[in-house]
């Protein structure tokens, strides 16, 4: 049974504001929920149905049981799904470590479904972390954790002061411009920075100017563009893939 | 000036129902307009802000001038962008031609996102047609049409029964499963169908028993899956570009 405040309160962290200040996010479903359990965040609470309480009965964390009803008022989910916990937010004990591994770096990404998407294509390749620009959506915001499909507990994110942070890098930085080389010819590449520009905007300072390796998606027809996503797992793919 | 019964009518043609009776669909904003204007599909009218208007001064269609409060009444978006045109959906005089050319097959596709966003990969890639099983999102949908940012103007897509249709194929069919070639290593390939699969199911029948080529996008994370317009991007991109 849940009361008037403590739905109150869950819903409230459908709200950056209230995410910042408790360093708290919230995750629903069965999948990302077992996968969180199972990570290396900390999950405050899990508020879940008698069917997945079922299965998962040695589920080692605070539990409520609430019914369909009282689920389907705390859910974000157009379609609430089993279970929703309350995990608090990763803290970093350390920097990024660039050396002799790739890191994604997002400059400005906006649209929580692409912030998903690309967390999940890092996850497929094993790029195991990403920088975002201060001005990137948040990963918390909930609809990036569901779109990540529980990449979110293998893929560390960092947020950043770019134009402090681009003064110490040390390792090829790699960006999509025109003219930029055939990434299709690109060798396998093991050490580097791969930088994923704004939806509209593209690549903007300070990391234009650190650019050291432009690669070119070629263009055949008439699109203006790629999608980011698109665009993230077809550079990274090749990168990690290429012969 | 708008009447009710205009601003019903546009209304109106945000739902499926409609727009299949009357074979119209809507398309917003400035870019998506003045491509579909310029592109063989027919316009039936334009509502325009007076700013569109005196950029656009040429415009050979009918159209109607409109205030800002009036677009805002009319939009199906959040922050409605000086103009919104209907017109008429495609109407196809002929079957698509396979020989000697790529074709994408998306095997029931839902999400209105990742449709646009393949379109949007097609165009890129210069693949001209699309073949889609009956049960995929509609490409009229606003969130589709919208999405393709212009792309829908240069792709063709047919919608098919594929049971009776999968008979008649003829050319390689490429399809991404487990144990498939890895795609990076796939030659460079000028005919052939792509099959994207269902976001949550995958590929099934009766394109499954017809995948003649099976292609694996190589995981070395922990990721169970990529977004399906990912995947699209990351296979067409390989067969159009390998060497």
């Amino acid at each position: 049974m849940l009361t008037k405040n403590e739905i109150k309160y869950i819903q409230s962290l459908f709200h950056k504001k209230q995410r910042d200040e408790d360093k708290l996010f919230v995750a629903e479903g069965p999948k990302l929920v077992h996968e969180l359990v199972n990570s290396t965040y900390v999950v405050k609470h899990v508020y879940a149905t008698n069917k997945w309480l079922q299965n998962n009965p040695d589920t080692k964390v605070p539990l409520t049981e609430i019914s369909e009803i009282e689920l389907s008022r705390i859910s974000n989910l157009q379609t609430p799904h089993e279970v929703l916990a309350i995990a608090h937010q990763a803290v970093h004990q350390n920097e990024p470590l660039l050396k002799g591994r790739l890191t994604i770096v997002l400059d400005g990404l906006q649209d929580p479904g692409n912030m998903g998407t690309i967390l999940r294509i890092a996850d497929w390749f094993g790029v195991q972390q990403i920088i975002c620009s201060n001005d990137c959506v948040e990963i918390y915001n909930p609809k990036v954790v569901q779109s990540t499909m529980g990449s979110i507990t293998r893929v560390s994110c960092w947020y950043k002061d770019l134009n402090e942070w681009v003064k110490k890098i040390d390792v090829p930085v790699f960006g999509a411009l025109l003219n930029g080389k055939n990434i299709y010819t690109v060798g396998k590449t093991q050490e580097g920075l791969v930088v994923i520009g704004n939806e509209s905007k593209g690549i903007r300072e300070p990391l234009l100017s650190i650019i050291t390796d432009p690669v070119t998606i070629p263009k055949v027809g008439g699109a203006e563009s790629l999608n980011a996503a698109v665009a993230a797992g077809i550079i990274v793919g090749c990168l990690v893939n290429n012969h």
